[in-house]
């Protein structure tokens, strides 16, 4: 496993874990300032201003972009509404271009409005990404499929565990010497699952790990969405994830990504990255 | 699939679901009343009671007695804390005799304090799910063994999937004609696994399903412990669920099990029942 005190540069700050409390030009500087090597912003601080601008700000902060964040849920209740919502995520794919994104994170959609069919809802979601990934690869974006808990398979990810994003990607690719169809591993969604361990290797030897996020679940967890903890506060084993993550030949950004209404994103920002720099190095 | 419509008999009540507001004999009998054919009471109705005189109150009501809830958590800090959680559980498996449940149900417990180690709190629970069959064994009560849903992996159940409890009970038991060891599937708590449907079918097909509870996921759910929602009031497709274990070959009780702080445990007794016999043919 890497010694992340020698290798500041492979951590990585998700821009959610500072509560867009600042303008994202400010966070570029912090995290830069911060000693990280990357940064991943999402939609809601890029679409609407200048991307090429802000590629250009991170670049001269002499960061990366591990991941951008998110997709467009793709579920619909009609095909108008799933064709829209490709369309979204084929635009954002551009602005992922555009930023130097090496993936594109791709959290699918629970079930439309008044589905009980979760088969239905997934069956979508495989189409969709096929449709993606097409568009990725025009642009030279990765298409990074992140399971998210099962908490959230009603309203934010019918996929949830990482063996079924990659029947996903067996599915659509196959077997590929240079895949652009992966994974985003999140050690809040994954840390319980008794069948992460084999996901994970499986997904090392296919070269479909494409991104790494760390934090922690805290017991007790006030709110599943916005209660999440700082690498060490609660029970994740987050050094054993990335083990297996490393040992199967992982070797990108590991990216923090808290989501603590509560608590961090209260915090000024210059001292939630610090602790964040802390932590990689003592409990990640 | 059984039409429930034609067989209350077949239906039973949580006692969970009625919020404890009335003392048992009162439960008992209205949920006689109702037309239910069973109830499962929780042992903090139970112990410290005359267990004899309750068993001989549900018999005269012409209830049966699914299963008994539930176990005292399993994982500890050490050894002597996991000797007592056994003696624990080997007392109230004999309450269950004397009720004649059909079954001890087992939420196993999560995470011992300060631990991060599922896997060694995993086999804690094999262990001592080992030597609770042989008392059940003794005391002519079955096992079985509720996968929670994944959001309990810390604090409640280090138990989550289907697939792993017939796992422990292979491993415990290996194949019986006449199984002692067992699981109670209930709806919440596996609705959204890709696995389900192999996992239940595999489990009938060994004699191993001993229990069926129903409720609803809501959508939002304030409370992913409270905050459960009547049969059609949610998301989950319950009579696909039901298909699949009844096409398995389960024929045992459907017992509705729905912890609703917000809402059914607000209401008079007697209206959830009246709303859960209704449910149970419409939306089960």
């Amino acid at each position: 496993m890497r010694e992340l005190a020698a290798q500041p540069g492979a951590c990585a700050i998700n821009t959610a874990t500072l509560g867009f409390q600042a303008p994202l030009t400010d966070v570029i500087d912090a995290v830069a300032r911060a000693g990280f090597g990357g940064i991943a912003p999402w939609r809601r601080e890029v679409e609407g201003q200048d991307v090429g601008a802000i590629a250009r700000r991170i670049r001269e902060a002499g960061l990366k972009v591990p991941g951008y964040c998110r997709s467009t849920y793709i579920p619909a209740t009609d095909r108008a509404g799933f064709l829209a919502n490709i369309e979204a995520n084929r635009r954002a794919i551009a602005d992922a271009a555009t930023l130097g994104a090496a993936s594109f994170v791709m959290v699918v959609g629970g079930l439309p409005a008044g589905s009980k069919d979760i088969a239905a809802a997934r069956a979508q979601v495989a189409e969709g990404t096929a449709l993606l990934l097409a568009h990725g690869k025009a642009h030279g974006v990765r298409i990074a499929l992140e399971p998210l808990h099962p908490v959230y398979a009603a309203d934010r990810s019918c996929l949830s565990l990482v063996s079924e994003a990659l029947a996903i990607c067996d599915a659509i690719e196959g077997k590929a010497d240079d895949p652009w169809l992966g994974v985003c591993l999140d050690v809040y969604h994954i840390w319980w699952d008794p069948g992460r361990g084999a996901a994970i290797a499986r997904a090392g030897a296919e070269r479909r790990i494409f991104g790494f996020h760390v934090c922690d679940w805290l017991v007790p967890t006030e709110d599943v969405l916005n209660d999440r903890g700082m690498m060490g506060d609660g029970v994740i084993d987050v050094p054993q994830i990335r083990r297996e993550a490393e040992a199967a030949g992982y070797t990108g950004f590991i990216e923090v990504e808290i989501f603590s209404a509560r608590n961090w994103w209260k915090r000024p920002i210059g001292e939630t990255l610090a602790v964040c720099r802390e932590r990689l190095v003592s409990a990640t």
